[in-house]
């Protein structure tokens, strides 16, 4: 059976590192060539909705509004033409964020209500969620850190330290109220990240996997 | 007082010249500098947006999903960063096209539903609404002649008949209750046509205006 594995978390968490650690898990089972998506973004359209989120405009703001539709609008591509057809051919999908990370960072960093969030969710995703959430818990002072010595920031990233700690509250939240999604403390040594990971991982696959 | 006055009707059915006797009634009365804008677009992020519902790309369709939520993030930043300030400002906002548009089209045309189609205004709009719009009715048989003649289609006008005979529907469904659209029979000959903008707008003005 086909599953959906999302990887999630602040900037500078290690998701990159986290999905690398994943795939060669999966592959250990045998699911070689799982599809691999990213948020927002990850089709041809999509990816030009990315950019005009991450950004912006030199002339203008993008409203708080727009940004969640555009990401959504990215999403609505994104699972309705790659990630659903790759599950209904019996592909696994790994995805580098997923609807969690709106919730995050439009719903707790921009501060857009939860029943509004919920509703564009059940609007536009209807009742497909991840199988599997692996979520990369992560101080945003120590994220951030590490993200900006990686390079110049994205209109996203700029953002102050309190939008991303009430961006990780959401997340905490969601993570305590959803059995499918894992918390890793991705503020450990890399080692015992890693190790984390992919004990989780494999007590998940061996209850829910192949 | 400033006023938000949208000229809507299908493809082909004049609103470029109806804007064009808008405006000019609207000066006779004083209201010589109005903001003018058109939807999808009006602002240099909006634009962006409008060219993916126009064009979508060669390699992958626009889901109807996607379409509806970039209309609403392009309406989101027009209204946003355009028509409540020009408003706000004392002036004038004539509109080619709004929210009426997406309630026709993806309502009627695309066939989401109705509650989904007001959520959507609800959520992104609020209870912003234009003072006055008016509705060019035409038959899409006839709309569309006219519109081919002027050249090559868009991805939305090489729709089918059909989907602009729904599109209408809805239209003429949202006229029918709601007094703050007038409807002008756009079929008749132009001089008829005229006449019927400027004496509508006249009255409403005499009630509404200045």
């Amino acid at each position: 059976m086909s599953k959906f594995i999302v990887i999630e978390g602040l900037e500078g968490a290690g998701k990159s590192t986290a999905i690398k650690n994943v795939l060669a898990t999966l592959a250990k089972h045998g699911i070689t060539a799982p599809v691999t998506t990213r948020e927002p973004g990850g089709t041809p359209l999509a990816e030009k909705m990315r950019e005009l989120v991450k950004q912006g405009h030199p002339d203008e703001p993008l409203t708080d509004m727009a940004e969640l539709l555009l990401l959504y609008a990215a999403r609505a591509q994104l699972v309705g033409n790659v990630i659903k057809p790759a599950l209904a051919a019996g592909n696994w999908v790994v995805g580098d964020r997923h609807d969690l990370s709106s919730q995050a960072y439009q719903g707790g960093g921009r501060g857009f209500d939860r029943e509004l969030m919920a509703t564009m969710k059940r609007t536009v995703l209807g009742d497909f969620t991840p199988d599997l959430t692996i979520y990369m818990d992560i101080d945003p002072k120590l994220g951030l850190q590490r993200a900006s010595a990686r390079g110049e920031l994205d209109r996203i990233e700029q953002m102050k330290l309190d939008f991303f700690e009430r961006s990780r509250e959401r997340y905490l939240e969601f993570a305590n109220n959803d059995e499918s999604i894992i918390t890793i403390d991705a503020g450990q040594d890399l080692d015992t990240v890693t190790a984390s990971i992919i004990a989780a991982l494999e007590i998940w696959l061996a209850t829910n996997g192949n």
